[in-house]
């Protein structure tokens, strides 16, 4: 079923893009779209558009109508594993990790947070968004059993490589970080780096070129 | 002072990974720290770490002990322009907001969230972390009066643009943009997306290629 394509990183990254879209284009009754009008309505360029839901479709669009909405959301939702939901538990419930307990988007993104961790007495034992928190030391054993492949790491910098090795001990496959530390993992194990710093680096450059130019 | 250097993306990205361990490093009361072992613990590649180092530093690195830690930290605040605190207004106090708003880290990388903004009544007039709520309608009176550069926006999808236009109205120069549209803003206005949906999709897109292998 699944067409075994490879993306480039653009690609893969504008397809949340596409599949936000076209769902929201269901919701509104649309039942096909040109890929004209989609590159038009999020300001990509025409070709790139029609490159990448060529690479993605599993029929062709057609010249005039476009594509069928309804199969290209299933056929982008197939190639990223959305349907396959991607099981995940989640260490360190301060604000931020409150935050990703509490977002309900990342479901529609494939992602289902089935437990959290801390060592606070305080928070442990609580439901927070539903999500019970359970203490540090039961990780290994729930990741376990319950065959869950991803970590989210949401622990100030200094705890971030120990949770990190505790998550790979316990056979996890990927791990998001959003602590500021690089993390050092075995080679089968995905770290994406949720590196706020560089975004706030980026940020202060640009207003510094600004600057220059008044 | 300031040496007008341009680094790359992937070099810019890599200076608050230094920063971060040069802090450390001076906490520890290290004085001198050598480009080698900064790649060593940091698991980067010796001549990318010395290139960097030699690029940002206004003095060259002694052969045997190495950059003066103190100096190379002013060097890599400098020139991020982390000293001259990047002034921000927040959009949106859900639980991003207010994750947003609660993280002391950010500081330390320069930005200073001042006010924040909502629509919610029952929201307004509140004190989050400090800082106070205010009404929308309230944005660019504010914005235009504290000359504020930096907008964050943590309003759902579907407000986004709209937000994103009363910032640019307001003479905003960058925008932190946490949801996921692709905004549509003037040219001299840098957008930096969180895309954690993109994200989602390279760790999805890993586990499928690891469970292929198995």
């Amino acid at each position: 079923m699944n067409k075994k394509v490879t993306l480039t990183v653009q690609a893969l990254q504008r397809m949340p893009y596409y599949l936000q879209y076209l769902r929201k284009a269901k919701e509104q009754g649309i039942e096909s779209v040109s890929s004209t009008s989609i590159a038009k309505d999020l300001k990509l360029n025409d070709v790139l558009v029609r490159k990448d839901l060529a690479a993605i479709s599993t029929t062709q669009g057609k010249p005039k109508s476009g594509f069928a909405v309804n199969e290209l959301i299933d056929n982008i939702e197939d190639y990223l594993g959305y349907n396959n939901t991607m099981d995940a538990v989640l260490v360190g419930v301060g604000s931020l990790g409150r935050a990703l307990l509490g977002n309900d988007e990342f479901e529609k993104y494939g992602l289902n947070i089935v437990a959290a961790f801390d060592t606070d007495e305080s928070i442990v034992n609580q439901i927070i968004s539903g999500k019970q928190v359970f203490p540090l030391k039961r990780l290994k054993g729930l990741v376990k059993r319950m065959h869950i492949n991803i970590g989210i790491i949401a622990v100030p910098g200094e705890f971030a490589q120990d949770v990190a090795d505790l998550l790979v001990g316990s056979g996890i496959k990927a791990i998001w970080n959003f602590s500021l530390v690089k993390l050092k993992v075995p080679d089968h194990v995905l770290v994406q780096d949720e590196n706020l710093a560089a975004s706030l680096a980026k940020l202060s450059l640009h207003l510094r070129d600004e600057m220059e130019k008044n």
